[in-house]
């Protein structure tokens, strides 16, 4: 699949984050030097998708506080503390932090987006590895990083093979929100059963929710889709229903934040909405996610706690006021979908049906 | 109920409209003095919902063509065709049209929104009662159309009356679209309900969908609803399903732009979702609408066209670009709802439950 983004990168000892608030307009990139730019990125979603902010997250565990700034370091943290050590190298030079700065950094990081489990998944997997090191130094802790972005990336290209025959089985394909490229690594993870049987010559067809709030199908999906080749069409949220009922799509296959252990699935606000449409219409509803968005430590979605974002997503629209003054507003960020509204969860371990078995819960 | 708008009004031998497209932001007026500017308000929709553009269909019909301007006339066509001849008076003086020039007005108007029964409905109602007039004189003309006004404001009333019961039973509610004051008259038909249990001292919540893409929901329904003091919660079109799924809603109730014979309802997009979504969660769904939505010569759903709208409406919202250039965008602006997921179509004639009596379709 030519022309995928890359959303995440490590470059020259700083985050490089393609900011997706600004597209599809324009294809501008941040290079984060201290972590509260990974915060804010995260916060705000210029980097989105849970894998993605993973990702953000492990290699923002790199990057130090700006208010320990001190100049000519490059934001890089100097301390002192009798603790653990762990050398963080930049291009400009060398500088330390402890196992104590490190654990502040995670829960900090973990505060941008507290639902999506895959950013306390990766700040937890880099603070392990620090404390497993026995000589903790740069190299290996940004190796960690590394291995967490290639497997993200190896992950995507299994999830793609796995899902690619449903796919090829149902061509004309309603997605939500934006769990490809600009979400993941390479191929993403709703996406990527997409670009591997169009990759293999199939004809296939993408019915894009244009996904309000903050429009992620159109201006993400919608865009990501067209530079790769593949045909799309953007409706808007409501209209899924209707395009069901007079025989257009075949299935549709959204991302995950969260997976609960009993299966029940926290995405995007209105899955839930597509779930219970295909029910009722008789079609399959696919997740396709990485395993590490499985929560074990989350019995079923009723624990997931749901992220409230701010009143101006609805009020208005790329800054445009849409509503009148002080009015009321409901901005849930997430729903959960109950298991037995999910036809399949398509993992790079393979393929799971409800009722899912123990295994779902125990491999992480 | 205090601070209603008034939608529609004939002012001074012209059409007075409160420009929809422009609100929230902007209550302004636009006068309508020919028949081509009243087809542009309805087809851009600064005039909408069904009764609302009935009635500017039927005050519509007392005005000319602009192509047959004369300077001085004011916009009134004068003609000397030997057919039977209608008066028609404006402020200014008087000038004749003939049957035939009528006719050609209401085939005009009619295409304007092909969807809206009411309008064919009205426009035919102002045809037939020229037809009937031993001698059509303009002050016959013009109150036939304020007939079809007044009724329409008695048949709200009405409305409201017999749907205020269940308003109150189901003090939690959904509505989507536009069915207020602003599609209709006074009390509108969705809302009406609403208004008179709100004004009988019950407390009522609304929660309103923006409904896109036009966001009558965010912009229409939330400022009138504000205006006559009604609590109201804004949300996005696919949060309705984690809202049903939490508890926080009792009941849906929406308007309709046609009914056919069988009762099946065509609605703004995103009707038939909500419809799915409360068979799934046990909830009850309403269609309040003035019996004149109800279309005898529409066995069912299956024969209404569902009018497509223009790609903008999606690609763009109040002329902000959202998505790439050049994208693939599918717009319709209904969807059908089968009968049997509505629990009751509730009229000025009464509350009618499927299967429908045959009185639903021979009553007109």
């Amino acid at each position: 699949v030519n022309n995928l983004p890359r959303a995440v990168a490590w470059v020259d000892g700083a985050l490089r984050l393609l900011d997706q608030t600004r597209l599809p307009h324009t294809e501008a990139y941040l290079d984060c030097h201290n972590i509260e730019s990974v915060y804010e990125a995260i916060a705000t979603m210029r980097v989105r998708g849970a894998p993605a902010i993973g990702i953000a997250g492990a290699y923002g565990m790199l990057l130090p506080f700006r208010d320990t700034h001190e100049p000519g370091t490059d934001n890089i943290t100097v301390r002192t503390v009798r603790d653990i050590h762990v050398s963080v190298e930049n291009d400009r030079g060398q500088a330390e932090v402890s196992l104590i700065e490190l654990e502040r950094r995670a829960d900090y990081l973990v505060g941008a987006r507290p639902t999506a489990v895959n950013l306390s998944w990766a700040v937890n997997r880099m603070l392990a590895h620090a404390r497993e090191l026995p000589n903790v130094d740069v190299p290996k802790l940004l190796e960690e990083a590394r291995r967490i972005h290639a497997e993200d990336a190896a992950a995507c290209r299994a999830i793609g093979e796995a899902g690619a025959p449903f796919v090829k089985a149902h061509p004309r394909l309603l997605t939500h929100c934006n769990a490809g490229s600009l979400a993941v690594s390479e191929f993403g993870t709703a996406l990527a059963p997409i670009y591997v049987a169009h990759s293999q010559g199939n004809r296939i067809h993408v019915f894009v929710d244009e996904t309000r709030p903050l429009l992620q199908g159109s201006r993400l999906t919608a865009w990501e889709l067209q530079r790769a080749g593949v045909d799309l069409t953007v409706i808007a949220d409501n209209m899924a229903a209707h395009l069901m009922s007079t025989g257009r799509i075949d299935a549709v296959i959204v991302g995950a934040d969260r997976v609960a252990a009993n299966g029940d699935v926290a995405n995007k606000i209105g899955t839930l909405n597509l779930a219970i449409l295909c029910k009722h219409f008789g079609l399959p509803f696919y997740v396709a996610c990485p395993w590490s968005t499985i929560d074990p430590a989350t019995a079923t979605g009723s624990e997931i706690s749901i992220e409230k974002r701010s009143s101006e997503e609805l009020t208005h629209i790329m800054g445009v006021p849409i509503s009148p003054p002080d009015i009321d507003v409901f901005n849930p960020a997430f729903d959960v979908t109950p298991a037995e509204l999910v036809s399949s969860i398509i993992t790079e371990r393979g393929v799971v049906t409800p009722p899912y078995p123990p295994q779902l819960t125990c491999g992480q």
